[in-house]
C-alpha cells in the first residue's frame, strides 16, 4: 500500500515539507528535537502504510490575521502568529487504544529535566488518562543514544512532587526502571510499537484502576 | 473546573479566535459549516471542563514559507499556504474509545450529498476503523434542523457503491435508520455524547467483527 499525500493544496513555489513546524516557544529545544521528531514521523508513516497504527503529529495551531485570496490561485496567509497548543503533539489509534504522547530530547546523561514539559501538556495527559487513553512521554537521551517511553502516570508523579519542593528532573535510573526502551531498527529506524506493547501490557497488569 | 487557555503566544493586536480556520478548499461549504463547527467546539469545551471526554478539532495544517522573528516580540508568519489535511477534523478519547469524526452540513431535505466528503477522509475512516476506533460523520440537515451521527461504516458503504455507478447521496431515510439523532440541549447546545453512546452500543451489539 502506498500512501498518497494530497497535492491539491500544494503551493506552486515550495517543496513538500514533512518537517514539523517549529513554533517560537519551543525554539530553544527545536534543534535537538528535530531528529527525534523526524524519526517518529517516519515511523508513523510506516505504521500507516503497513496498517499497524494510525498516529499523526498535530499541526501547530496558527492565529490567522490576514489572508489574501488572489483570483485563480491558492489563498496566501500574509500575517499570522503561532499559538501555543492545548494538547500534546501526537495522537491516534492503535489496536483499539487511544494513544497520546509528546517527544522530548535531552543532552543530559543522568536525568531528564522536567522543564522540557509544560503545564498544559501534563494537564492534557491527566485528562486523557482519566478517559482511559494510553499516554506517555517519548524521551531521548541524545548523548547516550537511549530512547524510552515513560508512562504519563510516572511523569505526572514527578511533575507533582516538583511543586512540593521535590527534584526538577527524572533520574535516568527511574526512566530505565519505569519506562520501556525503544530499540533502533531498520524499517522504521525508530520501531516504537514493541515498546508501546510492553507499556500497554504493564498498564493492564496494574489493573483497570491504576489511574 | 475552569479551562485556561494559554496566553503566552497571543499576538497583541488580535482577539482570541475560537472560530475554526476556514481553509480555501472548503470555502464553498464554509459558511454553512460554521455554526455546526462552533456548536461542536462549544460541546467539546464543555465535555473537557466536566471531564466527560477529551476531543479537539485539529488545527488546519499550514505550509510556512516566510517567518519573521522580530526582536523582543512574537514570530510573525509573512507567507504561508493552507495544506489539505490527511485526516478528519476531530479526534480524541471518550471512555476508553478512540473517537474520530468530521462534521458536515447540507441544505438538502431528502439526502446528504457524498461530495461533502473527500477521498482522504474516507480512507482515514477506513484505517481508524481497522484499528478499532469509533468513527462517524456528524451530519446536519440545516433546513430541517436535524443532526445525526452516521457510523463511518455506513458512509463508506455508500461511498464505495458510488464508484460503481450507485447514487451520489445518502438518503435521509437511511440516515434516520442507520444514524443516531443528536438532540439539542441547553448546556451544551449540541449534547452529542448520548448519541455517541448509542452508536458505541450498536457497534458492540454488532460484535467485534462488524468491520
Amino acid at each position: 500500500m502506498t500512501i498518497r499525500y494530497p497535492s491539491g493544496q500544494q503551493p506552486p513555489n515550495v517543496g513538500r515539507a514533512e518537517q514539523p513546524i517549529v513554533a517560537p516557544h519551543s525554539s530553544s529545544f527545536a534543534k535537538r528535537g528535530m531528529s527525534l521528531e523526524k524519526e517518529i514521523n517516519d515511523a508513523n508513516r510506516y505504521y500507516l502504510a503497513t496498517e499497524q497504527a494510525v498516529i499523526y503529529k498535530k499541526p501547530t495551531p496558527i492565529q490567522l490575521v490576514k489572508v489574501d485570496y488572489p483570483k485563480r490561485s491558492a489563498a496566501v496567509v500574509k500575517e499570522a502568529y503561532f499559538k501555543r497548543p492545548s494538547t500534546t503533539d501526537y495522537n491516534g489509534v492503535y489496536q483499539g487504544y487511544y494513544v497520546d504522547f509528546d517527544a522530548k530530547e535531552t543532552r543530559g546523561k543522568l536525568s531528564f529535566p522536567l522543564k522540557n514539559f509544560h503545564q498544559h501538556q501534563v494537564d492534557h495527559f491527566r485528562r486523557c488518562l482519566a478517559q482511559g487513553g494510553v499516554c506517555f512521554a517519548f524521551i531521548r537521551f541524545t548523548t547516550l543514544d537511549l530512547t524510552y517511553l515513560l508512562p504519563a502516570s510516572d511523569l505526572i508523579a514527578f511533575w507533582d512532587q516538583q511543586g512540593r519542593g521535590g527534584r526538577k528532573s527524572v533520574p535516568l535510573t527511574t526512566i530505565k526502571d519505569r519506562g520501556f526502551r525503544v530499540k533502533t531498527g531498520l524499517t522504521p529506524v525508530l520501531d516504537y510499537l514493541p515498546a508501546l506493547d510492553q507499556l500497554i501490557a504493564a498498564n493492564q497488569a496494574k489493573g483497570a484502576d491504576h489511574e
